[in-house]
């Protein structure tokens, strides 16, 4: 089992990663003072409620503890103000108080959904979360919760930290390969912002990371949140140095929009965004490698390097400029200098991103 | 003028109370820091619309602020999440981003909302108070936000301080003299829970109060704030010491409940609420004038002391113990043991409650 710690003062607060942790849940449960007589609910979607909601319920039970669960559809539509009131109206159904507690059994969408009802019932309840895919790695760490409205992600939120995070590496044997994938992307971008040997460790155990194998995964996703929780600790409430985190993120998001949401996702959607801030970096006059390590460390993860064909480069630019602001023709992007080092560039020439993404096209990785 | 800090750590900030201080808004605001360079969004409601929002527009127009107004129907209904759905809509399309600032333009219904939009738009963006109302001043205090359900009132909030409140009271001259009378109930609460003097100076005072003479509502609104501010200070998050705030809460919300929230405002209920706990003080050994002083002193203020004949006690009852949980036939009160001084009683008999609710219809006060 590995254990560390999100450093943010009073608001600090355990990950623990292991094998099989959701069978000790209770005892994890009483050593942070989750209450046994007030009820708690339980959050999750769909896919995980068949899966794993019956383990962590009777696991619960059999300490003790009164549990509610609420199961919303998979997918990122449950993230809205209209799920939150449903989730209200349950939880006051249900008799939650002030001293209950919200569980999230999820990947990022029941993450960001059940923190955002514990930060909002009355004015902020307890919150636990028990991750189930890899990309949830990264939004356990740094107290992001938020909804989403017609017109933009995630524009409604708190920032809401977790009594702790428990993440049994078992619950996610049964994530579908190409999820797996696309949580690798965010654990790679922890690497190249931060730490160069991590990089090459990701590279030499992509096959073990792929094949789900405990040892390999537990030690990504442990890094992964260190890094994450290092740059959080430093800024809590996103100002300058948490923008880093945001690598590959301005042409991955607006990837993400062309696509109407579906064809990529957006662990995807980032890795081709972080070849684009690679090839940036040449032009910053990075070493060559930070270009090909990128590549080779994303492709050995199965990740799509390239930009499929049929993507409108006119629409992906004007998503791009609609998602950050920029003025008189330069734009903020996070550049890598060298690998496990990046810098915010806050006067990045819009014509070169143009050319960029035409390149991207013409990238000769997978997919 | 007057001014106090609430005092809260890093998150402290000042009320100033005086005539005209909406003449000088826009030095008051760029003294707080709040930018001209992102829209500042006032929200305000249908009848303060009409009274003084061109007022606040064009002084911050006029140096320079870009501010764009919504207008919510007045009441509480206001208090939603689908209000804060339109209104974030709006902030997005008028290109409000994490610079910007919510101002509330009202009462407590405005600045409950506004405050709640500004705690949730991109996880939480500056608020600034200019409150309209008396009663305001209780929600000027705290940095408590809240949305209504349609299970239960204030269910869904946050905690998120304002930069600073500007209390103008030329911008009461307006209000309906029911909405002055129910906002002096609380302001005589402070005085009770805190401050013999003050309660004193209530009654004396209390003619001029009700025709809103500058001075004594200045000093009112400032000893009320000022009140509120030690009590939150000590205790931000609402455990021990935030509870005595609910001097007459009790009795008033069960009251309030039971008229379907329209025959009773909010204050004139808790008025017939703090009589009752007066009633109980007396059960626990407390003077006489506890009682009696607090009765000469609401009805000084135009406040209701008596519970109207056609209440149903079993309904009052019951709505009471929806309310608070209660065990074998106790609940919990606050409980005025002298005047400006009240303590939490856990064992309070239940019977004694039904006895004293009984009572107040008998009250020989006015209404
Ligand atoms: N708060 C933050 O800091 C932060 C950071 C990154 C991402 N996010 C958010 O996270 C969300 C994406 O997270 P995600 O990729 O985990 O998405 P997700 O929660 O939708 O999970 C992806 C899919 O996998 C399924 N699934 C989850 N666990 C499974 C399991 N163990 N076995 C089988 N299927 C499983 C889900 O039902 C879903 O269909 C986005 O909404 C994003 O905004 C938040
Ligand atoms: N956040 C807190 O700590 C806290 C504390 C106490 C009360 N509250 C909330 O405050 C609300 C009640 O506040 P309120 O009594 O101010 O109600 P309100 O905001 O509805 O105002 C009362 C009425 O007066 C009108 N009005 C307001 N200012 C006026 C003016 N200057 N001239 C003419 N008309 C004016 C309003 O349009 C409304 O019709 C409730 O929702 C309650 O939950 C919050
Ligand atoms: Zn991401
Ligand atoms: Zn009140």
């Amino acid at each position: 089992m590995r254990e560390l710690t999100v450093e943010l003062g009073e608001r600090s607060y355990p990950i623990y990663i292991g094998e099989g942790l959701l069978k000790e849940a209770s005892s994890y449960f009483l050593k942070h003072g989750i209450s046994t007589k007030s009820p708690l609910m339980i959050i999750t979607d769909s896919h995980v409620a068949g899966l794993h909601l019956q383990a962590l319920e009777s696991e619960l039970a059999g300490a003790g503890f009164k549990t509610v669960s609420a199961v919303v559809p998979s997918g990122e539509s449950s993230k809205s103000l209209s799920m939150l009131e449903s989730l209200v109206t349950k939880a006051l159904q249900e008799g939650l108080d002030r001293k209950s507690t919200i569980v999230a059994l999820g990947g990022g969408v029941v993450g960001d959904l059940a923190g955002y009802v514990a930060a909002s019932y009355m004015r902020g309840i307890k919150f636990v979360q028990v991750p189930t895919t890899i990309l949830a790695h990264d939004s356990s760490v740094g107290g992001k919760v938020a909804v989403n409205h017609p017109l933009a992600k995630n524009i409604i939120g708190a920032f809401h930290q977790p009594e702790m995070v428990l993440y049994d590496l078992h619950l996610l044997q049964t994530l579908p390969p190409r999820e797996v994938k696309a949580g690798l992307s965010e654990v790679v971008k922890h690497g190249l912002i931060w730490d160069e040997t991590f990089v090459d460790w990701c590279e030499e155990h992509a096959e073990k990371l792929l094949a789900l194998d405990p040892d390999a995964l537990g030690y990504a996703l442990y890094k992964g949140c260190s890094v994450k929780a290092a740059v959080v600790s430093q800024d809590e409430r996103e100002n300058d140095l948490r923008a880093i985190l945001n690598l590959g993120h301005t042409i991955g998001h607006a990837l993400e929009a062309v696509a109407g949401y579906n064809e990529l996702l957006h662990g995807e959607a980032i890795s081709i965004g972080m070849i684009g801030s690679a090839k940036l970096g040449l032009r910053y006059g990075a070493p060559e490698e930070v270009y090909t390590v990128t590549k080779r460390v994303l492709a050995a993860c199965g990740l799509p390097v390239r930009l499929p064909e049929h993507f409108d480069v006119d629409a992906v630019m004007e998503a791009m400029m609609h998602d950050k602001k920029f003025t008189e023709g330069t734009m903020v992007f996070v550049v890598p200098t060298a690998i496990g080092k990046v810098e915010i560039k806050p006067d990045v020439q819009v014509a070169w991103v143009r050319e960029i993404v035409e390149q991207l096209k013409q990238e000769g990785g997978q997919r």
